[in-house]
């Protein structure tokens, strides 16, 4: 059923349908979502505090996982497990019940697997917005964090998991008839589609913090995009070998059939992890006794070595130049 | 020029034109905006921590302005200066350089105006997006806060400033040509246009926060939708007087050419406050040492008084009932 309004959702809606179905109570948490007070309360027992603001806007029908787990990650990425959540819905103009509710259902289940509480945050319907938008705030805490600008050259690129996990779940979902139109197998669809569930890596993180030496998730601009943003923090060049990038079966077939590159594809779910070359072999052990696959994909060097991607024909190319993502490349607008 | 890119802006774009452009550095940020670093770091020194995020969709031409205004103001009302601000900017498809600079210095004039600096954020063009929107977060700390729960029967209700002059600045601007035509004089339209500058209650709140049972701004639903919402977080009715209501002439011109009820116009501008009777007297005179005009309008009752509006004829109106801002109803989508 359509909802007939416009603007902040009447009260009774907004604790029935929203707020109603979220975990929001924490150890930690004052003031939690309450009708009529304007911020929420903390009250932080460590010394320092990680925050983000993630918008999803071209993620569609998995717009609820896809907010708490990339505002999330980049929590994680400091070391610190996320906590607290704020979250802005922005519903589009004619939105369903039944599409809140499922938005809705999303958030409150990523949130409880994390372990993180929604403290906050505002529900509208948007006159004129033609598709659903969440901005996510996360928040963490702790007694140390790791920087991007602190990973060395020399020091292992490892990567967790596989490349492009999150753009193959909205490519596969958003584009699901495309897709079978070219041939594309169903059940590779629904794997595809059920990477969505991998998209958090606050689990890689926290298993890798003690190790690392920094941490970064790579998201819109793909891996490549990633690679290049902690080397730009940090001061480097860097070298990764595209036959040690892992790529599932579920990615290529997407890929191949739109013709994109899965390099340059939208990546949350892998953690791209620089660590001293000596503890590589140790971080990825952690890693694979917590149930989580890693690779060395190449290694961070001196500024003046560029940014190179070495193909699997040995060739080296220079991948230095800023990317755009094919997600907006192939998605319609 | 429009800026032709989709997605997450690159780096030396978003380094030049936006983040460059604001104040970023402040006490307690160890870590603010810098690329490739997933999140911000504060050392926060004070045991309460206030957080709040808010949307600007609705905002046109001043979107700048009011994403900085309306997300600090909610954390003033806690009693709290807002220190610390998360801005995640989506553009409309189609953007034009100058109108991305135009709501950058918005932002950047409106942090330093309220002493905040902007710890982090994230900037894209996003595909389909018919018009800009800004989310914003805002933070604070402090040793105490105050809450709108603990506003009590029998307390007086004061107002800052004037009602709807946010609504009242965003129709001057965004509806300027129809106003022309419908015969508002173009100097009242000017000086209804700039009350977008009076938009901040930090200055409001931290000059009541001393002597005020609890604060809070009326937003969208206007001053009627701000009682109503202290009403309901604190379990009471209350009663206000048409006639103490300060609105101002350019409101009552814009309201009365696109026939439209000033009280139910969005608010922020105006501070709410419950104040115990004895001490109202003292909060309005140090209000006005303070610059800052503040009227008593009415008072909180008893919940099985009911929400009632006395008229200037008189007679009490119910309006218990959920308000849907005039803003939707006369702004195109």
């Amino acid at each position: 059923m359509v909802v007939k309004h416009r603007g902040k959702l009447p009260p009774d809606f907004l604790f029935r349908n929203i707020v109603g179905k979220l975990p929001i109570e924490g150890d930690e948490v004052l003031l939690g979502p309450s009708l009529g007070e304007d911020a929420a309360i903390l009250e932080v027992k460590e010394p320092l505090l990680a925050v983000h603001s993630d918008p999803v806007t071209g993620g569609g029908k998995l717009a609820g996982w896809l907010s708490v787990y990339v505002a999330s990650n980049d929590i994680a990425t400091r070391g610190l497990r996320p906590k607290w959540l704020l979250v802005v819905l922005l519903l589009r103009d004619g939105v369903d019940e039944s599409e809140i509710s499922e938005l809705v259902d999303q958030i409150g289940e990523a949130a409880r697997e994390i372990g993180a509480v929604v403290i906050g945050g505002h529900t509208e319907i948007t006159p004129g917005l033609p598709f659903n938008v969440v901005v996510t705030t996360a928040m963490g805490a702790g007694g140390m964090v790791l920087n991007t600008r602190d990973a060395m050259e020399g020091d292992s690129l490892i990567l967790t998991k596989a490349a492009a996990l999150e753009g193959t779940a909205i490519l596969a979902t958003e584009l699901r008839d495309l897709l079978e139109e070219k041939g594309v197998d169903p059940y590779i669809l629904d794997r595809a589609s059920g990477f969505i569930r991998e998209i958090s890596v606050v689990r890689d993180a926290m298993l890798a913090a003690n190790l690392a030496r920094a941490m970064h998730d790579p998201t819109e601009g793909g891996l490549i995009g990633g690679v290049q943003e902690m080397a730009l923090a940090s001061g480097n060049g860097f070298v990764i070998y595209e036959e040690n990038i892992p790529l599932r079966e579920e990615t290529l077939a997407v890929c191949e059939a739109l013709e994109i590159d899965p390099l340059r594809l939208i990546s949350s779910g892998s953690l791209l992890i620089s660590v001293s070359e000596e503890r590589a072999d140790e971080l990825i052990s952690e890693l694979k006794r917590g149930g989580i696959d890693a690779s060395v994909i190449g290694r961070l060097t001196g500024r003046e070595e560029g940014m190179r991607l070495v193909r699997a024909n040995g060739i080296a190319e220079d991948v230095s130049e800023p990317v755009m993502d094919e997600l907006w490349r192939v998605l319609p607008s």
